[in-house]
């Protein structure tokens, strides 16, 4: 899937419903580049992906993303070249209102951050979604809440 | 092949042996960190490929190195993240001396100059090599002469 189209809200509380699928993430970055282009290893349930996403400008919700398994010594001998720049946190995955949502629920010093995502296979499609009222506020494209930043420099402020 | 210990030389002219392999490399960086961590994309004959390599420290010619190929849109898709970090030589591959021998002739801003890198499976038998004199100076592990250096700065004033 080369585009990625997405939008990313900021619930105040989560109860995971019952076919919520819930995988445990844990995520480094190897590089982050000015223009948002990110060099990423996770290890999400059994398996371990090495990600390069680049922003293409313009539209702040679209980004061209490209992932590869990785064996786990491949792993283990990249996985220092994220120090500094990482996170852990729970995913759950599930189906409501015909779309998919994943509410990333953040540990470690992130912990009481809980995130919404939805994807989308076109930019007509994300424009057109209602959100649910549990998801809050709005923070697609917010800097501050890129898991990028949240991974170097915490939460943000406000 | 996780590691990667080579020693690397400049000769001052090459004239390629009629069992040398040549292949046509063009490749960028999407990023250089400071510890010499690279995130590299490179076009090699027939085929693209996405690689991380990361400095162990200590000595300074030994590597860990994970590649994997891209298709032609994931490649293209990413190439503009290395604006400003690229560079196109010719690889010539042989054997002489009990070794297999990569001569790379730079082009571009980069014409002129040649390396010649042979790769070992131990530090004991990098050590035990000597270089034919037509290697010239050995610039193992000289920063101004690595393909990310060379890529962004150009040539060494020396």
């Amino acid at each position: 899937m080369p585009l990625e189209i997405e939008r990313k809200f900021r619930p105040a509380s989560f109860e995971p419903p019952g076919t919520a699928v819930r995988e445990h993430i844990e995520q480094g970055y190897i590089a982050i580049k000015d223009d948002g282009t990110e060099v990423r290893l996770r290890r999400i349930g059994g398996s371990r992906v090495l990600g390069v996403k680049r922003a293409t400008g313009g539209e702040a919700s679209v980004r061209v993303e490209v992932e590869r398994e990785l064996g786990e010594q491949e792993f283990t001998e990249l996985w220092p070249a994220t120090a500094g720049a990482r996170l852990v946190k729970d995913r759950y995955t599930f189906a409501s209102a015909g779309v998919t949502i994943h509410v990333d629920v953040y540990q470690g010093e992130l912990t009481g951050l809980l995130t919404a995502e939805v994807e989308f296979g076109s930019v007509a499609e994300a424009e057109a979604f209602t959100p649910p009222d549990w998801f809050g506020v709005e923070i697609t494209g917010v800097r501050g809440y890129k898991n990028q930043t949240l991974a170097t420099r915490g939460l943000p402020e406000s």
